[in-house]
């Protein structure tokens, strides 16, 4: 593997512009006029340098990127676009493999280094989307890295058989498992979260819940997601994803909320979609909870939006949070990078001498403007390779 | 002037594609099979083609397009973010040609034709924003036309001498006089209103209010527009800009409104910015209500965002919408064409015989994928001159 250098970029939260030298896939030296020592030198002069993107929830699986252009089906209703993908889902031929590896191709072109997919489990589907991701992931292990949640899409207890899936895929190693809202969609809350805590507990899995419902109700599911973290000493391991509920509820409940995050370790992640509420991630952060970000669905039966561009992404959380100020916009790209790595727990991720070499290089000189003009990247490198543009 | 066959194409509505014969600058002919008769010919075989997009809402003379970038300055409300651009604008040089010009290149290579942009008059800027504004449009007549709107940014009522300064803009050919927030800003809003229709009529000019001021307040304030526009016989002159209200009142006095702007021929111009409310696009085109779109601010003292590009805003518009089916996004793309169009009152625009050839091209298949996916433009050509890219 050859050294690289990197010469006069702007590591990203460094007080001034420093050399990366980056050796064996990881961050060997990072300083002011490294000597190369043999290195082949790329010049990024001027140029911002972050870790790589972590692009913290979507369903590769459900994607028909890559293909014709298919206009949406189904109306308006989270039921009705559920009933849709069931009944077009295998006309369209997914999961597939082709489309999912387009969109992988896509997503790394644009700096994403790390996935977290929530692959679709129920009786129809099986582990069909399980298996299709893992190929795709697989064949591209050299450009990003992905984990799957097991994901009750079509609910869990109203869905007899998918719990035992779900078990089936946690024990061929599928990393996480996930839930959907315990109310509103599977009725029954406690027993929804226990069965899913329980699962994650035996097989030392990290957990993921959508989490639609909003409101008092969402506040309330949070609370119990809150007291089974604890209770499991699952803290660090567990994410819910959306917490429109965040978005909805006062000032006063969203502080108190917050805390109970923070307290028990437990995640945020956001994709900021459509005119759905968005969590309050400067309070968030300010309490100390880990907010990562997502697309959510790119291209597919759910809708036809998304690009696989995670500082686009981290462009529409920060407009969507109305933040004008470098450093609120910052706060995105926080949640697209160090929020979604801790979120993943991934080792040795960031910008320090011993992290793993996965970088990307944007041709503008701060992280606002990055999110902001989102440009075509000048590079991109994983475990210290550079990738095809 | 070289005559231009455009083969191939997808013309936008039409039920099959269709060659388009350019010549003088106009659309001579519509068909299959068209006989070149000398004229060039450029394949856009499955390609969209377009009317030139209408940007019918921005602040060309507030722009910082171009320069360095400028970390955002202002507090999080809107005075203050008034107070911050009267406090730097002068430091940073706006109005400035030079950024206005890039702005306007900028538009016109994603295919904008047509720009309404509103410009600050107050006793401190005096006309010299309109003048920045005239200056860099004339130069670049060839490739966007650009219509002005007198704006009292900082207040008409309680910023003495604005008033008189308006009129001396109406006097110097500016088309429209502004408004903004009659109630909120200007605190009294049946003078301020009386005072913009009563210059409005006198010069014959159109009129664009700014109506930020929400719910019930931002309603009342619709119904004295409405009033006095049906009053006065400027129906069909009259856009209300943003209109917030419209997204934060109930559906039965949605309903009522729309049918008062219909019936009075008010148009409103909405540019789906941050989390702000959007006005409901599909209730106001189902009503008869003329629904335009536009940027607001491009990188300027009150916000970072923006690219210039209308297929990407009227994706801004159709997502927080919440528009997946084609005919939905559509919608949010005749917003940003025809729409802005009529709100603008632009002779000859459209893809028929006889339409001045403002025409832009986009190399996919129909026209929600335009809006979702916004690619690098084919061609774009004003009055029958195809545009440098």
């Amino acid at each position: 593997m050859t050294d690289i250098l990197l010469r006069g970029g702007r590591p990203w939260r460094l007080p001034a512009p420093a050399d990366l030298l980056v050796r064996d896939g990881v961050i060997a030296r990072v300083g002011q006029g490294l000597d190369a020592d043999g290195a082949r030198v790329v010049d990024v002069s001027g140029q911002l340098v972050l870790p790589g993107l972590v692009e913290a929830h979507c369903h590769l699986d459900k994607t028909l990127y890559g293909g014709a252009w298919v206009p949406h089906s189904a109306d308006d209703t989270l039921t009705g676009r559920m009933s849709n993908d069931l009944g077009r889902r295998a006309e369209l031929g997914v999961p597939s493999v082709e489309r999912i590896t387009a969109l992988l191709e896509r997503m790394s072109s644009f700096g994403t280094t790390h996935v977290r997919t929530h692959t679709d489990i129920d009786p129809a589907v099986g582990l069909r989307g399980v298996e299709a991701v893992g190929e795709a992931a697989a064949a591209l292990s050299d450009r990003v890295s992905v984990r799957q949640v097991a994901f009750p899409q079509h609910g869990l207890l109203t869905n007899p058989g998918t719990a035992e899936l779900l078990e089936e895929a946690l024990k061929s190693g599928v990393e996480a498992i996930g839930g959907i809202d315990p109310a509103g969609i599977d009725r029954d809350p406690v027993r929804h979260l226990d069965t899913v805590f329980e699962l994650a507990s035996r097989y030392g899995a990290a957990v993921d819940i959508h989490l639609h419902d909003g409101g008092t109700l969402g506040a309330w599911e949070l609370e119990l997601i809150i007291e089974r973290t604890a209770a499991l000493g699952l803290g660090g391991r567990v994410t819910v994803s959306h917490a429109y509920a965040l978005g909805q509820i006062d000032g006063a409940h969203q502080d108190r909320l917050a805390k109970g995050l923070a307290e028990a370790g437990v995640a945020v992640a956001t994709a900021a979609v459509y005119s759905f509420p968005v969590p309050p991630v400067r309070k968030l952060r300010e309490a100390g909870v880990t907010v990562a970000c997502g697309h959510d669905g790119i291209r597919d039966l759910w809708g036809p939006y998304g690009s696989g561009d995670m500082l686009e992404r981290a462009m529409h959380l920060a407009y969507r949070s109305t933040f004008r100020a470098d450093a609120d916009i910052e706060l995105a790209l926080e949640a697209a990078t160090y929020g979604g790595a801790r979120a993943l727990n991934l080792p040795g991720y960031g910008l320090s001498v011993g992290d793993q070499a996965d970088l990307v290089v944007v041709p503008v000189g701060g992280a606002a403007e990055a999110v902001v003009t989102h440009p075509p990247r000048s590079l991109v490198m994983k475990r210290g390779v550079p990738l095809p543009a």
